[in-house]
């Protein structure tokens, strides 16, 4: 490959998009590798497409690897499958959905599960024919009430989605293996900076899961890792550890009303509390905070009310809780007009005390347990209660994860502290388990002729969003700077401007590419300044300039990662850039 | 490539998928190469992703030959700029709509000239930029009626379309030439039997375009070739030739109007004329047919009335009506509705000669031309009048090309006769011009500061619909015959059966594919005659076939298009298999 800068469908922008705001997006678009077609739809330009092209070989070649099978499956697809496992309804308004000529309702496929098992089904029979992984590299579709950051989250992505089937728990979790190991070797070829973490399986059904997340501070994603053991979860899949913190029941007075006006916020609590002389100093963690929300169950439309109490010193994480606890329901604050038609609750004041006798479940963080005292609302405008004791006063439906996860927090294996970050989500390997062949019946006759429910596990790897990680981690305030595997050239020789020079510059890139090197020529009728500048925005990781120099038989070397520049003999630079090359693989 | 039986994910079919009419379907199908998913929507499976991807090698490889760059644009496209042009109205029911969660539109784009005329016009600005050439390899979304015959005509499939932007027609038919030579050579290199024919450009917009037509007696269209000179076209693009046939208007009677009571059809109207003593004999030819059509103008919702008038022997052909002299606007014929509408209109025994008077346009076949002589109708129930003549007894609004075309039609270049056949439609090459630079107004800044409107070429081709069209002319009873430069592999190496033979075949497997050959081995404990049957249905082309015959140390070498079949050594079978397959290419 060699491609001429005088002839390639690229201009480069010096200033960064008015709608960027992380580097990937600015760099992306000022390089010239994607355009904005609509909100997170974006079209690859030359050397875009050829990154992504890049990301997607070392993707197939680790699939191959491990013996997956590579099919190609439509984007659009009829409704009745995603209704089978109940999806069409579940995904809410992320899916797109779109009705044909003839008024038969279609979605655009955000992962294919249902058709995977569907195919399955169709071919396969006997407990001979499994296990059996296939995958597919494909545009998937996804209506995102926020997309952004350019290509990081859009709304036409290209994804990786590979499926095992296997005959049993022990075959899937090979299965599950083999992809974890597949994943970690992509990602390492493609010089990625990643975490393994716990994740929750969210919409998709299943059990076991874990994401690959590309560390970033710009990352939409948060994920704890102990600051002394190798854990690290997602914080949707954070177990809350609690220190033993419960007083013996018997020891708290009983139930104590107080009159406490003027105290909306917990911290006016706090301090009336601390005021009032109950022979104890009260921080906000020993209050009880309590949450009313409206719980939706996938394809229902009436809204169940529960209530929620945690700590409070700590905030209800809603994602969280619908992420883990409460999936699949979808879960939202009460509003308003939701408070106005349930009198029956005392906004701003409420206690657990009297739900049980309402009807409305209480579910509460794992810090709210049993034998526990807490300062709570007394169910009446302006009064809250002191020396309220769980299990005592009030009843628990459910332990939930409901707050926020801190940094400091207590790590569920080992005790030690733990620290939050940032990332991307590069992949996710799920052990489905059977949510979508007991939807489909996809069954293969056991050797005793029984049939045995296949079992499955679902993997995906955000192809175009890795484009845009590795951009995230691989970058300077001048430009991106590719790992090799991915970069749109190895070298990007640049003849500074006259036309001897530019002659040269040509010549060397002839006999790089005849070495089976992959080439960019600058070859453009520009000032020396603007190729430069243009070499390091692109971040192709050898440059060739081939500038004042030449005169005495010299060209400069650079190494957009490192910096370093060197200048070396024209007639042994086509050798030297080769066996460099060479010695990095 | 070395694919095992016995894990791949294939199963043959020995029965016809019950929806399939053409050899494609049945043998893609049966083939285990496509799955349905939905009507007009296919699955790739891992055979069929491979011959998919060998006829984009071959596209992607003539066109870069010619300077074309590779792109990657989203299917998911907003409506504003299909709007801009008009296609989203002008396509009708063609176009996949959809609206996303904030109410926006959308469409799945069923070609792209909008947006890549508006990447140009976002990187491009001098007419040093100029020409450029951008291609794309990707899923295309059109709701066709009747989606039929497999992936003949889906309603999701895979094309190349690319888009060359020139600064004047000259540079415009320069590239339209050099995309006419890539597609020579693709479809030769595919082995495509066809035939370039002229083409009217439809809803396309534009001047000048050619066909590529896969010769095919299941073909969807029909095309005219000469059988004296080199002339060939779409039928929609035949230009009529009439025999000067016109008498001296002023040696023909006065207008006769006759009583024809029971005239129904033209030949009950030639027989009555012919009893009638007329001084003459009729002849189906002699009379004057007059059609009533609605005709919509792109964008509008009323209809205009008008009449188009062909000789009594032929038939009006909508399709070519609406696609050439018509084009943009749909047409129909009036219904039961329409002429209670139109009292006016004395149906069956319409005549041209009242037309004007009642302002309706009257469009006739070049053959009805001023001068000529005709039975028509005379506007009166059960009336029809004679010797009428064009340009004295009526005006002729236009001459249209609105009859089907026959095999006998002369020539319009040489007056040789014409011959009718049947093609597959694999591409389409569109002198498009600047209606779509025109309306999101692509200019260059001219050498002399002045602004230069940019003039564009379309150009298409049905890649997964090509892999349809091989199967359709290379195929026996037996199953799909792939040329090489598609086969899913070079070499079907079989072991028939017992342990030994298979160890030999995927030796013998292993031994070609490290010269580099793609190789697919039977090891799967079933029948030869199995073997032998799925071996032909999946159509690679050289065999071998390791059976009885190993323990005399021969293996038979079969040739799937010639049938060959040869005992050869086993210890040289490697060797000339390799040197056979290299000759060839």
């Amino acid at each position: 490959m060699l491609l001429r800068m005088s002839t390639l469908f690229l201009r480069t922008l010096r200033e960064d998009p008015a709608d960027a705001e992380v580097p990937s997006h600015k760099l992306l678009v000022r390089g010239g590798f994607v355009r904005r077609a609509a909100p997170g739809v974006y079209s690859w330009l030359p050397l875009g497409k050829i990154v992504l092209e890049n990301v997607a070989r070392v993707v197939r070649d680790e699939m191959n690897a491990i013996g997956a099978q590579e099919l190609l499956l439509p984007a659009l697809l009829p409704r009745e499958y995603y209704e089978s496992t109940g999806r069409w309804t579940d995904y809410g308004d992320l899916l797109f959905r779109l009705t044909d000529r003839k008024g038969a309702d279609y979605l655009l496929g955000p992962t294919h599960e249902e058709l995977f098992a569907l195919l399955v089904k169709g071919e396969y029979s006997s407990y001979k024919d499994f296990p059996v992984t296939l995958y597919q590299i494909q545009e998937k579709y996804r209506d995102e009430a926020r997309p952004r950051a350019g290509i990081l989250r859009g709304r036409e992505f290209h994804m990786k989605d590979s499926y095992s089937f296997d005959l049993d728990d022990d075959g899937l979790r090979r299965s599950y293996a083999a992809h974890r190991g597949a994943y970690i070797r992509i990602f390492d070829r493609l010089g990625v900076d990643y975490r393994i973490v716990s994740a929750v399986s969210g919409a998709m059904g299943g059990s076991a899961s874990e994401e690959f997340l590309a560390t970033a501070p710009t990352g939409e994603d948060t994920y704890v890792s102990c600051t002394n053991c190798d854990y690290a979860a997602n914080t949707e899949a954070v177990r809350t550890v609690v220190p033993d913190t419960a007083a013996d029941p018997s020891a708290v007075p009983a139930l104590l009303e107080l009159d406490t006006p003027d105290t909306p916020t917990i911290q006016s609590l706090v301090d009336r509390l601390n005021a009032m002389d109950l022979g104890r100093t009260y921080t906000a963690a020993d209050t009880l905070k309590n949450v009313v929300l409206k719980v939706t169950q996938p394809g229902e439309t009436k809204y169940e009310v529960v209530v929620v109490g945690v700590p409070g010193d700590r905030d209800v994480d809603l994602k969280r809780l619908a992420e883990s606890s409460l999936a699949p329901a979808s879960v939202e604050l009460f509003e308003a007009d939701d408070w106005a038609e349930h009198p029956e609750l005392v906004r701003g004041y409420i206690g657990p005390q009297v739900l049980a006798g309402i009807g409305i479940r209480y579910l509460a963080d794992p810090r709210v347990r049993p034998g526990t005292e807490w300062v709570t609302g007394a169910n009446r405008r302006g009064f809250h209660a002191a020396h309220v004791v769980a299990g005592r006063d009030f009843a628990i439906d459910a332990q939930v994860e409901a707050v926020e996860v801190r940094a400091g927090d207590l790590c569920s294996v080992c005790g030690g502290e733990l620290r939050i970050d940032r990332g991307i989500e590069i992949g996710h390997i799920f052990q489905l388990g059977r949510k979508y062949t007991d939807a489909f019946e996809v069954d293969a006759l056991g050797p005793d002729g029984k049939p045995v429910r296949i079992t499955m596990g679902s993997y995906g790897i955000g192809v175009s969003r890795l484009v845009a990680a590795i951009v995230e981690q691989s970058h300077d305030d001048r430009g991106i700077i590719w790992p090799r595997a991915v970069a749109p050239a190895d070298v990007h020789v640049i003849g500074t401007g006259k036309a001897d020079q530019v002659e040269v510059a040509l010549r060397i890139g002839e006999e790089l590419r005849a070495r089976g090197l992959r080439v960019i020529v600058d070859d453009r009728k520009a000032s020396p300044g603007v190729k430069f500048t243009d070499a390091e925005l692109l971040g192709v990781p050898t440059s060739v300039v081939v500038g004042r120099g030449l005169a005495d038989g010299v060209v400069e070397l650079r190494d957009r990662a490192g910096g370093e520049r060197s200048e070396v003999p024209l007639d042994s630079v086509v050798e030297l850039v080769a066996e460099r090359i060479a010695a990095e693989g």
